[in-house]
């Protein structure tokens, strides 16, 4: 993409208050990659006066300026002569002057920093005006009360944007003088009242201040610009960065514009538009336009918007020109814009354009499309969608074709769509959910203390709270669905009762759908269909795809993925226990199995068979129980290597402590207590009591598990060992191509792997034997201690390959199980800005990332070019694949539904990358 | 030390077997700091024939020549021609040929390695000896049987040792002829007797290997030489260097020397003695000698041995140059010498010396009398001490001043003084311990089902198994005494019964006491006493001392402490959590306390105050149980200042999770049961049910604790930070010195600390206020989470010192929970070689230590000059603290009784620096 590059390189320019500057520059003197100067809004109006569009005319004071104002505490000494200079040539080019007591020019003050902060900083309308000036807008526009509604505007804005006063103080006037004429809307007010809700506005103001509001419309231009500065660093501007992991020093630039007014009656008005339907991504003409009224109307929704559609028949000329100009911008952007606009007596202004936030569906629409249309290549198409959107499109979701009341939207904080019976406490929820209800657990907001009915919920709904809240950090850590922060649900804990504004009451017990990832919350029970997009690779490609609305974004998604798997270096294996699993992940592309867990091998009905190992007194014993284990585990084997046929299956020997295939000690003690009250038989409860007492652990995570298990009982690791050799010996004889690897978890040191491989290499050597088979095996581990990240030269000694274990990693460097701390404190540690992200979700690069970047160069130290993994959650998190591919890493692998994810994410991650430079290219 | 150095620097020698030498070295060229190239034995041989002692003359073939041999699997090509050559000269010197057929030289070929591995290697001794020389020998030495006895143990150690014969084999037909002719002694056997062992033993080596033992003498030599050679890498030979600590590629050297004959009749003996009292450390003649015998019958107990000072009276000539001989070598060693003498038919011989092994009380006395005597200065004193020894000096001991009836002696396995009932099992030592007896657990060795049976015993004993055995690593880290490997004890668990070899039987229920510190395991209820050393400290220096045998001792121990705090960097304080333990502290020499554990505060009768605090409904009834707490806290803060007034008392704030003071949770699960069954009521009960439910962690060392309690519940780390600022305040308003420091535990990243400061600093300023005092209160933080020490640059922005945790950094590093695993698999990780030491003992270098480094680099980066401290388990540990030393820690922090051992090791470890070099120094 091209621009104009008038403004000089911001590198060149001291960030020195006491430097000359330039500081201000024109809309002439800029484009839309000049965001770090002029901000995002000033960059992209810069931009647009430059391809002609009609922009109302002005200038904008750079981040620069802000950025010394802010480290100096004082302005840049030339500032002011040059906003000054600036103005005179506004003057001369409109032929007005500031303030003017005739005919005068008004200017907007608006904030607009590199990254858009919507409602975080300030603006100032109708700068210019005071007694005198109103007087001479009344005469010059002919209409009195827009000359006093603009001058009421201007005081209200200036009052509590520079002066400091309580904006709520302005709006109870206003108010007040609507109830006072009986009016609901401001269009109610005359010229008269407006005079006179001026004249108490300048009251209020000397009275909250001591001073009155400057009547120097220079004066009001430069305290303006300086309030715009100080509000960067309000606290919720603060706050709001620190969420939106914006930088604190990067400033605000601010525009100065020529005021255009749309509630100049009938013949103006405002509205905004999108070149394409942002929620679904199709072409069309999507927007909403409001006669006689400001932008700050339209948004506020004081009164209804019609249709854009409708402007046609309103002002034919200006619809055209929007046309026209949305064309124009699309063919600019080469992407969807959204544009703010005013018709000022039927002259159509651009006020506003950016790239315009669209829905994920929309997001691989479009970019297709414009690819399909020649505007923009493939791998444009890739940096404009994102692994997160099409997660989202892989939920399931509701079949809205269907009837469905839509009761409220909240924040879609955790993904899925759920259904169930609300439930308004944890005793409730756990009730219901054992009865066997599914139960939506609604709360105002959520605390520790209801976990237990977290755990027993489908979704959680509270009318409290953001993205990093209590409810959302813990269901997400759960996997529930959940939206939160419904502000217009009201929870009744006494009367039992959930309302909705504009809305119904339902009661506890009353059946809600929940859309985790819109944010929707239905009445009643809505059905809830898989994603198009799911069921397509379901089907394979082979599929004779059904006639569907939703062919085209199945296409788009389709070609965005062949692309990535020609782009990304990054392989994605997927984490699959059963042939099942491994059969899904191939179908969503998995090009192996990084992780197969077998210790869900041991669970279900085969517990019993791990219950006998246990009580086993004795090594026949032990070696019966372990030969059985070895039939079953074989034949798991046999299904997984059959699914993953030819490519690589990595299998991970069992990792957590014995015990946790016994009963619960504390459930075992009640039982037995009881039983024996009534002189109850209990005689194989005792053994096994003494057994879990015996394995019972303080800390299971950091107890006897994993690679310890492995050198006390060698024979578990021997068996699964033989198990999947036979496996994969019955498989080569049956003309396949089994591929597996063996991967030892929870080593600490070099000497714990030397011993178990020197153990599992001669069962290899054994079975390739006796089977007379040519079989390769590799052996690799688990890198999830931070010892073995520490000692990776040591341990690559004995390693074919390492994957990082990232969820036990994180638990271990930051010394906390996920299960006790998640729910206990996470959502305190986020709004305090502990965290940015849960370390669970995005891998923590500071910390955890710091000893993966030890462990790979440690472990090509000893063995250049060793093969290395991710296989923790963080495989398939899109921000954490950035940084494996960063440092180094082959292979991520995650769960079946997240490989499409970091396919896509793999090939963003390399074009993300730097690119190397051979000069310096523009910022 | 100087001694000549007449051989050639090894590190210009090349090790390569095609290289032509020199390989062999006479005893004349060499010394005793020649122990890399010639062996310990071989560099004291060549010492002392240096200075002029009588010892018989010989060569050594270096280690150069065994490392050539291993690595290539050969022998350097010249090696057999140096050693003919210098057997010629050895020839030459004696006027005799080796095995000539009438007066033989015979020669021993001994192995000896840098570091003694006694019994590990092999010896073979009258090499020269055939079926000719045999009869030269008789006819020159005028005994025959002297000369068949000489030529049977040469077959015996020769078949064994070169040619791989089992020496059962010639044990067992020895035995059988003294039964034949009803001896008990070797010496009853004539000649015609050994003559026709001579005969059995020559045909059982051909049985054996199907070839006889050589006549050539000198193949007999070259092929012995090779033999010990290869006898360095046995199994056992491994083992033991593992368990040492001893390279595995140093290799051995070997003294070729000419024999003398203790067994020439009763002008000849052998013996071995101690330049002082091994035991003591008192001056005198200690040692024993036995007539008519070699030293190899003096080692093997065959016949008894008589004091050496009897040898007065048998030879008073060989007795005076004995006495001679070992003023000589103590004053050339400047050390307690070991020695091994023959006297071959009126003639001595020294065969043997090095540095003689003696107890800790022996190194203190030894060490500071031989500064006293001028032999050494006071820092080669401290060298020759060891914090281990003083540690050992410090346990209680047993008074065997009184009747005591050694029953036994093991391997002091964990230091201590036990006395208590034999118990045979866990339920037995659990039932006996609940009703309030002492018990010693015995077993013939222990498993991890013992281990509820340990926790019960307050002495631990088994007949098997070493230092590293289940019984002994579980032991030292629940700090119960322990011996193990009693071998003289039969542990009888049908008959209920324990019998010592030559000993009684003791029944289950008889008491035993046993000394963990000297392995001993007497009879009965012996009295312990205090040590000496710490009747001392606690009588503090202004106590007249009582008139006491271990004056000496204490004076000895003084001096050397006095010298440890001259010489030391690091400074040494104490772990305190109470007054009492503070004051204890300061008279064991204690500089402040590095941590005070304010959990326990919470235990006893104030647990009930915690149990209010976490059932309190409501901020208000939270801050009236925090209040009563505040008082409590203040008074105990008030004692603990006071006790260390002046000095730095580092106080750290609550670390465990609350639920570790309320009810076990299967417990109180049970309770309620049965409660129920009875229609119980149990309110309360509940209500505590409910809280233990919440608040119950799977993990509780990864839980909700530490700085994360803090964040959560800030009342409760304020509370305590008001009563030690307004304990403080007293103390200062009392005219006290005061030294309070804050440390906030568990901290993981940056933020944490700077959260959690902001609010101490604040109840700092508000005390300082209210009291209007000047009091400083630095803050600081543990490092013991991985992430910490990762990040310990962010982190040093908010710490005004560090104190390393190395007890959780060691759990988490590793992955491991110490109450979990100690017993579940320590000792076959410490058998199967994965630790060298328990990493709860020594710390882990490699894994912890680096990151202890990377985070004294860190937090100096951000902080030069950053006081950085130790307060983990380690800081008492001396090796530890060598590490601490060398990468730059300020200070450790132990147990009280620990403190005296790190100023020593504080020291020692000044002293073991590298010293920089000028010149290269020689090997």
């Amino acid at each position: 993409m091209t621009s104009t590059h008038h403004a000089p390189d911001p590198t060149t320019l001291a960030e020195d208050a006491g430097t000359p500057g330039p500081w201000v520059f024109d809309f002439s003197a800029g484009g839309m990659d000049q965001k770090d100067l002029l901000g995002g809004k000033g960059a992209n109006l810069a931009e647009m006066a430059g391809i002609g569009l009609p922009v109302p005319p002005g200038f904008i004071v750079s981040t620069l300026a802000c950025r010394a104002y802010l480290k100096q505490g004082r302005e840049p000494s030339h500032l002011e002569i040059e906003i000054g200079q600036h103005l005179d040539a506004l003057e001369a080019k409109s032929g007005r002057r500031l303030g003017d007591a005739r005919d005068p020019l008004l200017v907007s003050v608006r904030s607009g920093a590199k990254f858009s902060m919507p409602g975080m900083m300030e603006t100032v309308l109708n700068i210019g005006l005071n007694e005198e000036s109103v007087e001479g807008l009344a005469h010059q526009s002919g209409d009195a009360r827009f000359a006093w509604d603009s001058y009421r505007r201007f005081l209200q804005m200036y009052g509590a944007t520079v002066m400091g006063v309580d904006s709520a103080v302005f709006a109870d006037d206003l108010a007040r003088l609507k109830d006072a004429r009986g009016v609901t809307h401001d269009l109610g007010l005359d010229a008269t009242d407006l005079k006179s809700l001026v004249s108490t506005y300048r009251t209020l103001i000397r009275q909250h201040t001591g001073r009155d509001a400057p009547q120097d419309p220079r004066e009001q231009l430069h305290t303006a610009v300086l309030a715009v500065f100080g509000s960067w660093n309000t606290d919720r501007a603060r706050l709001y960065r620190r969420r939106e992991h914006i930088p604190h020093d990067l400033g605000t630039a601010v525009t100065v514009q020529t005021m255009v007014f749309g509630n100049r009656g009938m013949t103006s008005g405002s509205g905004v538009c999108f070149t394409r339907d942002p929620s679904t991504g199709r072409p069309g003409v999507y927007g909403d336009y409001l006669s006689n009224a400001q932008g700050e109307d339209v948004v506020a929704g004081i009164r209804n918007t019609v249709p854009l559609t409708d402007l046609a028949a309103i002002d034919a000329t200006s619809y055209a020109r929007l046309l026209d100009v949305m064309g124009t911008l699309e063919r600019h952007y080469r992407d969807l814009c959204d544009i703010e606009f005013t018709i000022d007596d039927g002259q159509l202004w651009v006020l506003q354009t950016r790239v315009g936030k669209r829905t994920p569906e929309a997001a691989f629409r479009t970019a297709i499309a414009m690819v399909d249309e020649g505007l923009i290549d493939i791998d444009e198409a890739l940096r404009r969608v994102t692994g997160a959107q099409l997660a989202n499109l892989m939920f399931p979701r509701f079949d809205t074709t269907q009837h469905a009341e839509l009761l409220a939207t909240g924040t879609a904080a955790s993904p899925g769509a759920a259904v169930g019976r609300i439930a308004l406490d944890s005793a409730t929820a756990e009730r219901w959910a054992a009865a066997g209800d599914a139960v939506i657990l609604v709360r105002t907001e959520t605390t520790p203390d209801d976990l237990r009915g977290m755990v027993a919920a489908t979704g959680i709904l509270t009318s409290r709270g953001g993205k990093t809240s209590h409810a959302a950090v813990v269901a997400r850590g759960m996997g529930r669905t959940c939206v939160c922060g419904v502000e217009a649900m009201h929870v009744d804990t006494v009367a039992r009762k959930v309302s909705f504004r504009d809305g119904p009451a339902l009661s506890e017990g009353d059946t809600v759908s929940v859309d985790g990832g819109t944010g929707q919350v239905f009445r009643g029970n809505v059905p809830v269909v898989a994603s198009p997009v799911v069921q397509h690779f379901e089907a394979g490609p082979e599929a004779n795809p059904a006639e569907d609305t939703d062919d085209d974004l199945v296409d788009a998604v389709d070609k965005i993925l062949t692309r990535s798997d020609q782009v990304r270096r990054l392989r994605v294996h997927a984490n699959a226990d059963t042939g099942a699993d491994a059969a899904r992940a191939r179908r969503f592309g998995a090009e192996g199995i990084g992780l197969c867990r077998t210790e869900h091998m041991f669970l279900g009905e085969r517990r019993q068979l791990v219950e006998d190992l246990i009580l086993a007194e004795g090594a026949e014993a032990q070696d019966a129980a372990l030969a059985k284990l070895l039939v079953l585990q074989r034949a798991d084997f046999v299904e997984i290597l059959a699914a993953m046929d030819g490519l690589p299956a990595t299998i991970r020997l069992i990792d957590p402590p014995l015990h946790e295939f016994l009963p619960d000690l504390t459930e075992l003690s009640v039982r037995i207590a009881l039983a024996e009250v009534g002189s109850t038989h209990v005689d194989r409860d005792h053994r096994l009591l003494e057994s879990v007492r015996r394995l019972h652990e303080q800390n299971p995570m950091l107890g006897l598990r994993g690679v310890r298990l492995g050198i006390v009982i060698p024979g578990l690791f021997r068996m699964q060992a033989r198990a999947l050799l036979e496996a994969a010996a019955d498989r080569l004889l049956d003309g396949g191509d089994p591929r597996p690897e063996i991967m030892v978890p929870l080593v600490a040191s070099s000497r714990e792997l030397a011993l178990v491989r020197r153990e599992l290499q001669r069962v290899v050597n054994e079975v390739r034997a006796a089977r007379g088979v040519d079989l390769a095996c590799p052996i690799g581990t688990m890198i999830e201690v931070p010892r073995a990240a520490l000692t990776a030269d040591g341990i690559a000694e004995s390693a074919d390959f390492f994957s990082f274990g990232t969820n036990d990693l994180t638990q271990m460097t930051w010394g906390f199980s996920r299960d006790d701390v998640e729910a206990a404190f996470f959502s305190t540690y986020l709004e305090q800005g502990v965290f940015d992200d849960s370390p669970f979700e995005t891998l923590d690069v500071e910390g955890v990332g710091s000893l993966l970047s030890t462990a790979v160069r440690l472990g090509r130290l000893t063995r250049p070019g060793l093969h290395i993994g991710v296989c923790g959650e963080h495989g398939g998190d899109p921000a954490s694949i950035h940084f494996f591919d960063a440092i180094g890493i082959d292979y991520v692998s995650c769960s079946p539904y997240r490989v499409p994810v970091a396919r896509l994410e793999g090939a963003r991650a390399v074009l993300a990358r730097p690119q190397p430079t051979t000069s310096r290219s523009p910022r």
